[in-house]
């Protein structure tokens, strides 16, 4: 007979996905905020700081808001894009890597309406979406986190996690430059950018 | 400024997903259950009904175990088999369909660690689970609920509610028999299907 863990898991204080991570805005953190682009959409609330809050951690007493989400096998990635993604790529972490962002993003309905071999059609095809962000390896460092499936609706689909070194801002800006002018980025109709730095 | 509702979604008693389904092992419920079939791994703790709880309801007050799962976008359905099967499935709740059941299934780290395009391979061109799947239309209702990206960790990776009419059952056994002997099924490590039957 199994004991059923997930019975446990409707309880407040069970124990957490070790994929699941929250990013909360705070007034004193681990990362200060030094500017919000708001690139399509609402801006959220001004925060002067912002906390990581990794599975095995309790939310900080005090926030302004939180967003969740969780890592998640790829969507899309077939395998040469993998080992070619997986040679070049770093860890977060990186003693160097003092500067972060936090992108979360939202995309509309007719994107999610769509069906896999047209997504990934956009995705890569059209959008060149991987070829993109090899360019950027291995400078930036990522993780993306999925909010849309999660059992309480959250505001964003995509949370992701970027840090580099200050000297390789310009590969980051690139980036960004380059993704948001895709056609899969026509989908997105909500997404702001939290440029951060480490406390010292 | 945003409300960011994300924050109001780490308390309990916060609104859950529309997508977001629980099935509850209890002593009396809305479904009877007539047999548990362990197909591979452990058996669920037995338990004599099962109540399909609703985002929008309240878990019951007494329940052995629960299972929770969330609809969402296909991960591997293509536009023509999407077609397809829009054309010949019909929703849950038929008047008629008085047989259902919950089939649990949990898959191993090597199906994970593939890529899409490999995973895809074995579910589509090596398996046919689409063309399997339809062969039971429109006979058989079913609603695919994904565990695997919850923020606790779930038992299983996928929940499946089946409904049907009792004179259907054998289209229903023959499309449990195809899956199984296929080469997807072989990543397959945890499994069990409740029978039940409508309550009266």
């Amino acid at each position: 007979m199994s004991p059923l863990p997930s019975l446990d898991g409707t309880h407040a204080g069970a124990s957490l996905s070790a994929r699941y991570f929250r990013f909360a805005g705070v007034d004193r953190g681990d990362w200060q905020v030094l500017d919000q682009r708001v690139i399509v959409g609402e801006a959220l609330a001004d925060v002067a700081a912002l906390t990581v809050v990794p599975p095995t951690s309790p939310t900080p007493d005090s926030m302004h808001w939180m967003l969740s989400g969780v890592t998640s096998n790829e969507r899309y990635v077939e395998r040469e894009e993998k080992a070619a993604l997986v040679n070049r790529q770093e860890p977060l972490g990186r003693p160097g890597a003092t500067c972060a962002a936090l992108i979360p993003i939202r995309k509309n309905a007719t994107w999610w309406a769509l069906t896999q071999d047209e997504r990934r059609r956009i995705f890569e095809a059209d959008s060149r979406h991987i070829a993109i962000g090899l360019q950027a390896l291995p400078a930036i460092a990522r993780r993306l986190h999925h909010c849309r499936d999660l059992p309480t609706p959250e505001p964003f689909d995509f949370l992701t996690w970027f840090e580099y070194a200050p000297q390789n801002e310009p590969i980051f800006d690139k980036l960004l430059r380059d993704l948001r002018s895709t056609h899969e980025w026509s989908y997105v109709d909500w997404e702001v950018e939290l440029r951060l730095m480490r406390e010292a």
